[in-house]
């Protein structure tokens, strides 16, 4: 597993129409149905760059900022920011886009955590990540920093 | 809206059965399904406290601790902790089950804010939260700490 | 199997929202949807139960004594009534709330035969049922009386 | 409303593979699902013969006498069999197939009672049943009959 | 494998309810839903006459000749019109029909190719076809004339 | 409505990973839930061009080149090809990948037209397309060429 990968590699692009099934009775999607598919762009990302399936370990908090309402658009941009032993941090962009008036808002970025599985459903070794960009060198220490921050919440939930 | 209301009055338990369609291909249960869930539990206690529809506005970091299978069966229990003028605070223990040998493990605790929207969409006031308890108290206070980060957290993202 | 298991431990509560993608065109609930809830709620009961999974025999008579519109939500409890050797009968309570006006209407009360099933599919001895509380002992009798029912209606059925 | 409609004009075929997504871990169909189906093909035929939506008052008890597998195909036939001023009972037979050895069981019979619905969501009135063959007259006769049983249970359980 | 099929052996009807799941937010039924009933009525056809899970190998152009709404019903029949070694042509019909008027229209016609597949996933061989009615055979040398075609583009697109 | 667009202002990508709900039960993903996938990827481009909910009036001939199985990844890539008074044609490419061997294969290659519609679903004038590059304006000529491909088609069906 030495050949490294660049986050270019596995970036991922989805784009989601907002469907009457995806909403509650006013017509506001689910923040439910938002999670999932912010999940789903950072899985197909991890997988990609592990060349594993890999399975969320945790996200960050995560805002709203905007409504998002049947018949809009919703695109997602994921990306590799981290790469530990077994374990990957994806950051997933979140765009709503009307299609009425160009109106384009980004309402949410979300950091989240995935662990490659081999086939019997172990951890495994994933390829290092090839920093390539000054945006990816500091995406690479901000997550750096985000891990630290998650290691010592995690460690003072334990206590 | 003089009236308040009891977190009990809105506690809301939610049993799911992991099934091959909530999946991936090794049959772990897609992180995105778990958050979808834990949503919804979220969704209908706001909605029971509020009297009103109420719509995601962010979910705090979340762990997965144990992995979740096909055949397993999660249970979700949501109360309200924390409620403002229009917005409420939503805990969601998380637990899995497995039959075959009666081990219950907590995999998550998240905590999600929601706001009430009348009929038009526009954010309307809730109830007051009646605390009977002191761990409704101890729950109420923390959530107010929560709270306090998530207002330097946001104000940190726009500097 | 001597171990036996209290109606208690394997008793059920499932809470569902329902959404626009659960409903016919005038915003009711479709039936079938709502069946599917009820034989979950009970596939879980039976499973916790069995300590395996368990796949749906019978059901009886259902009545929809309430309509259920979008927006409401459905809370579904479900109990083990009486045990046999491989099959088991489960009660579902079924209550629809409206939460603009706290109002909380039993809709319906369903009765389920399960059967328990080993890795390869085949039915499996369940554990028996120990009765604590007079409510569970009047339970059992009436459902070692529906019991008889069906099995008449079996045999009818036949000639 | 003066003219009838044969049970022929709303009689409806439905077939369903039978997908991973509709099964448990074992491959077995969920009840659930089955039931989603037959309350749909209830609802279709009830829908064409009111010529207005129709939403489900009850269904009958219910057996599943062969097991339905993940590969297998599942046929409904759902035709009127009894009609009043604003509800109808349906009948749907279901077969199952499994297109390896052409072996096709019937699983079950289920009764469903519809009641169909003005744009108002208000009971109203449906066309008659216009009876044309030996077997049509004779289903008349033993929906009548289900009908009085029916009628006597509601009583019994209001007592 | 020497003995044949009809087309009748194998034709399928299948009817839907189109719901507001299954729409746009003008509750126009999503074509690609479409799309994917013609998949699954023609997918049970091919399975049905070669005795074997079958997978979708081709589309003819496929034209949408009247909009579908929400709480309108979709009828579709398939039926096999070819067959050669391992491959099947179905053709599916579509129909529209409002239950408020009665009035039914063709959507649709598509023409579908599909491969039987064994247990490991290689092509096998399927039954011939055992032509009854004059319509058969004409349907036969039609969807003779559409492989030509088929193949002479497949050809096309190559250079 | 006289501004136009150019082809990369609606241009959309989309990532979807094959889960064992899409599948059949040898693992295969059925073709209706592709053709969806493509529709939904045509629907959104056309409605970002639109302006305007845009509705499936034709799909041209699709071929699957290449079996696509549970845990794959399927990626969309659909733009504008040529642009109507109501009408729009939008070409989809769908490429499948397979995380283990990093092997990317172009499954389909797909033309539908769409119409737009007004918010009482009446067609509605669209944008004119800006052609930028040459490739835009080859792909122009060749939508123009099956526009008469289709006329033709549907002028014989109709003698």
């Amino acid at each position: 597993m030495d050949k490294g990968r660049t986050p270019s590699f596995s970036r991922t692009e989805m784009t989601e129409l907002v469907l009457p099934g995806d909403s509650n009775q006013l017509g506001n999607i689910l923040g439910g149905r938002l999670m999932h598919w912010i999940d789903l762009a950072a899985a197909i990302t991890a997988a990609r760059h592990a060349g594993h399936v890999a399975v969320t370990a945790s996200m960050d908090s995560l805002e709203f900022l905007h409504p998002v309402k049947v018949g809009q658009v919703v695109r997602l941009i994921a990306q590799v920011n981290w790469v530990g032993r077994t374990s990957m941090e994806i950051g997933v962009d979140v765009y709503r886009e009307d299609m009425h008036d160009d109106d384009i808002k980004k309402t949410s970025t979300a950091y989240l955590t995935f662990v490659a599985l081999d086939d019997n459903g172990k951890p495994i070794e994933v390829p290092r990540l090839i920093l390539e960009t000054p945006e990816e060198i500091e995406r690479f220490h901000q997550a750096e920093q985000r891990r630290q921050e998650r290691l010592k919440h995690r460690q003072r939930a334990k206590e």
